[in-house]
């Protein structure tokens, strides 16, 4: 599991980088092996090239054998992209990047092409596409997308499939073992991470691992007893999380709001995404609780 | 599993209804545990409610303790559908409705109530929501829907869910066990099958069912033996299945074409459904046998 | 102006054809010159094939020298449909068929063929199609069918063209001004008459031309007359219309109601649009009087 | 008639300043009447905040009492909007901001919220809201924003209106007749300028005015005498040359290209949008010449 990090901010919306440090040793402490940084949950499309740089770095120190950053550089203007992906060359692990999001790639060749450019900027390190087509608006089957890929750039490694296309997923991973390639496929919806355990996934990334990493190991734990009523009990209780959040303005703000309870104060929240005030918080909490989701399964964390 | 059946037909395109006898013998056969006839694989919307009313007749004859017959009552025009769930009192298992699919209902009330009185056009059968958003236009929660069913219609039993939000899934499904209903839920994307063997379903209702019986049942068991490697090879050779019958102008005539090459000739399909050629079903064929569906697969099931 | 006529009914929901004679004289007096019928202001999916024929047959006595009665005759079912131009044949001035709503065509070509067929059932009649892409789903250009059909469909005439594409409209325009074509551009958005004014159409079906049509008259007398202001603020007042009556459970149902406020009782609507109450019709035409729509725009219509 | 202004370009893609200056002149011999800078057709997305400064002061030089400039600060983050807002104070005649396209806002409370603070950065400028939900993929209805616009932002002065809901249209421009309002309509779709002729909008903001200045002027003149036949034959001419080359990748970059031929070179695009060589160039005009877009019509530009 992979967590989507937050970008943590002071009460002026400035970028509070020093909250980094305990951020990497509370993922760590949860068996979390990696940070997902400048993606959507961490609110790249608010945030400065330059402050997507001082994320970088900041996060880069917390590189070690078990925990990777994976550092998004996707922009509007492949030209910014480049150089973030260019300037992540010695601090991160992988890079990833989102399709344009304004204006489309209307085939998939240009995709490929603007994945191309990207990945070449930082030719050592491994490159990721970031499929989320919800955001992204764009839809291609990654099961073409990454045939082209690999004939077309050398450092291209893999996946994050946001996606409810299971089929697509499957064919993906049918791929890779008839080829035997080394493609990565990290699965993107987190309320959808119990249905995703027997698909041979070769990880997780999302923004509940954030606050549910023990949740989602007892998921994984029970699903492996084949025990699926209790897994998927569990699972309902990761997506009332999720659901009651959102009830305040929006999942994205709310998570972040949400991480003070966990001894993590991630701060306030850019427009759009809401803040949580502490009476807000202290409501979400009460109403988690009515679903089971008791302070232990959080306290854990800390 | 419930075959959702063709509609067979003569070559002039009139209803063939003397092979219905053969088909509910051919299912049983691959133990399949019902029909849910008049669906979108039975054509309903090509049909006349003379020949809905035929067909109905005609499957009535299969009923028995393990094999259930459901007709699918749905219309544009309720007085349509109500009058269908009249004549199928005595005939059926249970009837099923989709949401009006031209004019769409604005509320979720709107909706509960169009099958409310469908439902009382039958009152002593089962009553499914038939859920096939991609085609219906309909999208609300199931969640929610099932509990306003259960308040409102005394004889409803439970939804044919063809969406791939599984999270709306599990969260009815957590819902019955919360409230200890006997809902039943048929998942009912067959590509999708692996994926819905831990959600605890009571069953599947797909049109593969028709073709790929023992495969389905071949990955249900090495599921259960927890050999998720093989389940997904075998759920992707069902995929495959699918995506070539569908380069033949479309999966729906395709694979009632197809039904002739394991004995059961349906006969052509109505527009704009396409009929395949021998040629191009024995090409058909041929391009399955490269991905492992080799005629035995099918020949097991006649 | 073509009036896209209301089915009328009894308080049972079943249909009162008496209503057909005084509503055809209606229309006349108004100056309108034609009844589409059967379309979706005649809710044409609540209606059974039987009851579309005797619609038919009650329209069939009021055609005139200046008076056309076009039968829409779009099905889901290419039969049905067929069986309908067919007995429109004798009974009507012209036949329009819709594209099929359920199963949608995957190509032009296929959506050629499906009115091909349709159009060979009644080979004297002119044939139009019916193009309403936002309750259809079928979108193909308009300026690429209009040839086509050209070459495939012997009785082809024309377009009914309900969508705001004003590009495709103007290309259809323009390509019958080069090619000398005969071809019939009927614009069927009430809402944009006054847009549509300078484009040439030949003609306009819509519903509040049931309602309206004296001042819809009057918006092309003020436009005539370059005064685009009056002619903006008149169009306004038919979009006021609809929007009063869209407040009480969609336009479709309340514009029928609404009716009875003319002098011509049109009886309740079937499922799922609404039918108002005494109460309601007079809160409406409260509203109505608010925005200038005062009774002496509706009593010149009687 | 306002043009949406391309980025001029070096042919290593790097911003070529020194172009504004002639292009100011073009436009004003052209009689348009003011640049609306860093927009869609700008590729606003794929410059950055500097290079979107940098832009902002070369036009700023053109600033006249007949010419104004609009700078579009829109950008998903509003921290960078507000910047550029700031920016554009002693620089610009108004600026204009688009709907946040990648996090969409949910209300339209949000929205009128993310335009206060950008138009409070530049308190002294007019104020614009950009409406193009193609690309933005926010729908709200103008007339309800216009009212809550002027309730909330003291120097909001309008919308630049790209989109083909004339209703919308109609009914904010009631708005302003009924409530007398200064309130400023830009239509912003070029194909459709004749349809909005009728419509009393201010002015016309697109990216064609580049190109065919004379064409549509000539259209408005024909217009205002009645010869609506003649009016649409020259609309369609700026129609096929839209669809002429937009054949060749997409319009955005092929427009752009094709100002070289107007003897204005401004270079080629950046990602994702097409760049036309010479020989390109050469075949669109020659197909333009067969549609009537002869020489004179450009030459006359110059």
């Amino acid at each position: 599991m992979i967590a989507a990090t937050y970008a943590p901010m002071h009460s002026d919306l400035s970028l509070n980088l020093e909250v980094i440090e305990g951020y990497g040793d509370f993922l760590k402490f949860n068996n979390i092996k990696g940070a997902f940084i400048n993606g959507s949950t961490g609110d790249f499309v608010s945030l400065s090239t330059n402050e997507r740089k001082n994320i970088m770095k900041a996060w880069s120190a917390h590189r070690s054998e078990g925990f990777q950053v994976i550092n998004h550089v996707g922009h509007t203007s492949l030209l910014e992209a480049v150089e973030l992906a260019r300037h992540s060359a010695g601090l991160a692990d992988g890079i990833a990047v989102i399709a344009p999001y304004y204006f489309k790639v209307r085939t998939l060749d240009q995709l490929v092409q603007y994945c191309k450019e990207v990945a070449a900027a930082a030719p050592q390190l491994p490159f990721y596409y970031y499929h989320i087509p919800v955001l992204s608006g764009t839809y291609f089957k990654m099961h073409d997308f990454v045939q082209l890929a690999y004939e077309e750039i050398p450092n291209f490694r893999g996946v994050k499939f946001t996606h409810n296309d299971f089929v697509d997923f499957q064919q993906c991973l049918q791929y890779k073992r008839k080829e035997g390639k080394d493609l990565e496929l990290f699965f993107g919806i987190d309320e959808m991470f119990v249905n995703s355990l027997s698909l041979e996934g070769q990880g997780w990334v999302g923004s509940t691992y954030n606050h549910l990493a023990p949740l989602y190991t007892e998921i994984y734990k029970v699903f492996e007893l084949k025990n699926y009523q209790r897994a998927n009990e569990l699972q309902n209780m990761a997506v009332q999380f999720v659901q009651i959040l959102d009830g305040y303005g929006g999942f994205n703000g709310a998570g972040k709001s949400f991480m003070k309870l966990l001894g993590l104060d991630c701060g306030p929240s850019r427009f759009p995404h809401a803040t949580l005030s502490e009476k807000d918080l202290k409501n979400a909490q009460l109403k988690m609780e009515e679903y089971g989701l008791t302070a232990p399964n959080f306290s854990k964390c800390n």
